[in-house]
């Protein structure tokens, strides 16, 4: 009786490139054939179309592309191995979210996934009907249960494949990361692994895609809930294991499970992941972004280099009365210290021109945030014809405490395609920064130590205007993430005060973030497709 | 034994306002006894919370907060009169949506809705768990079956009604409009009572929120398929119709029924009023838009105007080297033709400040659209310095034609909170403003019939860069609309070239849309929650 080696692809479709993705899994099986003698590979969930294909799924045309590369992968496949690999299919009017077993040249069964999730991003009771049969497949003598992404969330679908016989279970994923979801994946695939005493392979997408970001950690955890092997997070590649026959056991063919690694060197590779797939998929040559002696621009910098390399960054530091020499120093040291390209553009004589423009329609008002904004959105405008000249892609740097309550200028501070720091809040924004200076110097001490100011109006600070950081950004957590009411949270502790002040900022200023750019989520609660909020709106912070 | 007053309130309630919303219904229902001595009042679908109250259904203190209005509205509601209304409620751990009878200071019953759209718009399997039972209420010795928006569009929930006893239908409605929609549901509401021979009454919501906007068109059908009484569209008020014991048949109470309009009218009133209750409904003092002489721009004020009202409408002239005369003599005459507040802010000095400053950034490049960019953007900023200092919203003149393709400048012409024609095609722009001057003169005839151009450039016409709008539009209504792909399209008739550069034009543009403001949504497929598609994206056009 033979062992049977299962290479776990952890892998990165283009969202909508079917052919391409059907190319990359055939090119994928090949290399874990000739490599690692795959008896077995594992692709990730709806790798065929990327995750999440959205929309696309309505179109006719889908079916006909992804009949073809179907039948192209048929044609094209590594021989003596069988393939599992998670692509849309349609039969009897309706979508379903599949996964096909492919042998010789054959495909032998499709699996239906039975749990679609429906909640936080997840929309996909859109598009797919429910399935409800399980499928063992037997290959080499063992019996593989299929299951997609949330089945193992679920206890009937992984029941049915066990008592359909399975002996092992197999799960294909498109698992978007948030700070918690590593640990709380494992942790289930445990639970679930010892309560059905099977042996558990489990297969998670990697990369970036729109907001969404894919952390890999593929792993294959043993029927008593020991977790045998870890793919690394953050890495694409083949992951071979080993499944000891006579032991039911699965054993680590090579490489070392990944060590433990700090939360924030977690949450930082998850940045600049999503903000080097995105740039890379869109095919920009670059990013251009405004520095302006502050943290969260300090911080998006290097982020952008770490994903990106210093050639295609373009920094641009764009003073006027407010801003601070150390602004100017700062911001001209970190350019230095990453090696990126840098300019400085003074925005007096925009301000100027639009002020002398407005002067006859502003006669007699005082002044107010409008010129506060007319400042961010001179800065605006410059970053984006920068952007129409060069194509480089703007690079948005507002953190997600200052998105939260509207602490941002629409067309100002706000352009821009993507955004790295958007989910992140601001305690965190200091934590990352600490955290990448121990790696490697990107980020000047004064950046970090100095008070926040928008360096918007004479000796602004962030603090004139909100509570400290650790406390709005508890508030927000516990608002946002936690769906607790302005009551609950004052309950919880917090000043009367500024809980009202900072939810109805919140509430108010969802017609903010609905124009926002994209950006890499990272929590339980991105404002994106996560949390679908309308712009008019009755509510009243309260009970 | 006697006939039954039944009385549809038609009425606009404030999502998220629970409280205010209860009051609102017993205010009505007060009205609707006093005014027509109603035995039943029937309120739209999910009235409590207004329609669709998203992410707002997730935060626990919802439950809180209805359990509070139900009690206030057992209390205060007027006696001797049977009310349904809609509202989510949460049982056995799940939301549902459901529709609750009070009578005398009683709730007797709640019916759960069984068909929960996840398509197009709808999200409300996000939100709520599917009910499986009929509920049928007798009042005056008449029973009715209870039934909530999609519910009619599905064959079970209705027969389970029959069979359950139901002599009359009375379904609570949140059926958002589009241009095909009120013929459509008119013919479902005849053809469904024919097939179980039983009356239908059928209440509506009205008015706008957010995207969607809410047409009313209650009405009535006897269980021959006959319309009855059709309350007006785009109309708030109370429908009485009174139910004739002896014939089994509805009968109109007072008013007429609708004579049928212009799909002109019906359009051109559906952006009148999804613009006036987003800005009403945000407490916005009024609007200010960029007015250029072109046709978007001059529909848009009419539309402002007609909406708000002269007093509450501001519009600016923004004239570059590239503005020909006749744009700006059109513009003050469209300004003093409609009494609207008018103002010429020339953009030169702003525009050559940002060339000035970015001179050597740019030094040996050649003149591209960022020049052109830049233009649309000094505008962009000038009209929200105005709309900060004077608390007026930026309205938002783009057509869905430009939305399209990308025929529009992010932070430039694109700024604003909401865009009231941003789902109409340019060939539609053309008869609305053309039906418009049939009702009182609004446009100058001028601005109709010269040829379409965005004056960014020298001589610049629309049709130098796009094919004309009557083939763009068919191109993009079978592309968008239809789900049909490059090589269809091709095949039924249109120019290769053209349709391949419209299609890839659509599909690169996604990061644009994804910016954009609201606005209204009147086709089967608009721009917004309605159609979503990833923007990083390898999907090609062809088969």
């Amino acid at each position: 009786m033979q062992d049977l080696t299962l290479v776990m692809a952890q892998f990165d479709p283009l969202v909508g490139d079917v052919p391409g993705n059907a190319d990359r899994a055939i090119e994928t099986v090949r290399e874990a054939r000739i490599e690692h003698g795959a008896d077995i590979v594992v692709l990730p969930e709806l790798f065929l179309t990327g995750y999440p294909p959205e929309d696309l799924l309505l179109r006719p045309s889908m079916e006909t592309r992804l009949r073809h590369a179907r039948a192209r992968m048929a044609e094209k496949m590594a021989r003596d191995v069988m393939v599992i690999v998670g692509y849309p299919g349609r039969r009897e009017g309706q979508n379903w979210n599949l996964a096909g077993v492919l042998y010789n040249g054959e495909w032998l069964g499709e699996y239906a996934k039975q749990a679609l999730p429906n909640y936080e991003v997840f929309d996909e009771q859109r598009y797919f009907a429910t399935g409800s049969q399980p499928l063992v497949i037997e290959h080499k003598g063992a019996k593989f249960g299929i299951l997609i992404c949330e089945d193992i969330w679920s206890e009937t679908p992984v029941r049915q494949a066990r008592d359909a016989g399975a002996e092992i279970l197999v799960t294909l994923n498109a698992s978007p990361f948030h700070q918690d979801k590593p640990a709380e994946r494992l942790a289930l695939l445990e639970a679930r692994a010892r309560e059905v005493a099977l042996p558990i392979v489990y297969v998670n997408q990697i990369g970036g895609q729109d907001e969404l970001v894919f952390d890999g950690g593929s792993a294959c955890v043993n029927a008593d809930g020991e977790l045998m092997v870890q793919a690394p997070h953050w890495a694409v590649g083949l992951m071979p294991v080993q499944f000891v026959r006579e032991q039911q056991r699965w054993v680590p063919r090579a490489g070392e499970t990944e060590p433990e690694v700090a939360p924030e060197e977690n949450l930082y590779c998850a940045l600049v992941t999503g903000l080097r797939d995105y740039v890379n998929k869109s095919g920009f040559g670059g990013v251009v972004l405004g520095l302006s002696g502050g943290i969260d621009s300090a911080l998006s910098l290097a982020i952008a280099v770490d994903a990106l390399g210093p050639q295609r960054v373009h920094a641009v530091m764009m003073p006027y009365h407010y801003t601070a020499d150390i602004s100017k120093q700062d911001a001209a040291e970190q350019a230095e210290m990453l090696g990126v390209d840098y300019e400085v553009l003074p925005i007096e004589s925009m301000v100027e021109a639009f002020m002398e423009t407005l002067s006859e329609s502003f006669a007699g008002t005082e002044r107010d945030t409008t010129e506060e904004n007319l400042q961010s959105r001179c800065r605006g405008v410059l970053l984006m014809a920068l952007s129409n000249k060069k194509g480089l892609m703007v690079l948005t740097t507002g953190n997600k405490s200052e998105m939260a309550v509207g602490y941002a200028t629409l067309y100002g501070d706000m352009v821009g395609g993507y955004n790295a720091i958007k989910d992140v809040y601001k305690t965190w924004v200091y934590r990352l920064a600490r955290w990448r200076n121990t790696e490697s110097p990107a980020i000047p001490e004064r950046v970090i130590e100095r008070p926040p100011s928008a360096e918007l109006a004479p000796d602004q600070k962030d603090s004139d205007s909100l509570p400290d950081y650790d406390v709005l950004d508890a508030i927000l957590v516990r608002y946002i993430e936690g769906d607790m009411s302005a009551e609950a949270i004052i309950a919880a502790g917090f000043d009367r005060e500024d809980v009202y002040r900072v939810v109805q900022l919140v509430d108010r200023c969802e017609y903010k973030r609905r124009q926002a750019p994209v950006g890499v989520r990272v929590t339980r609660r991105g404002f994106g497709r996560d949390r679908r909020y309308p712009i008019v709106n009755g509510w009243q912070p309260g009970e």
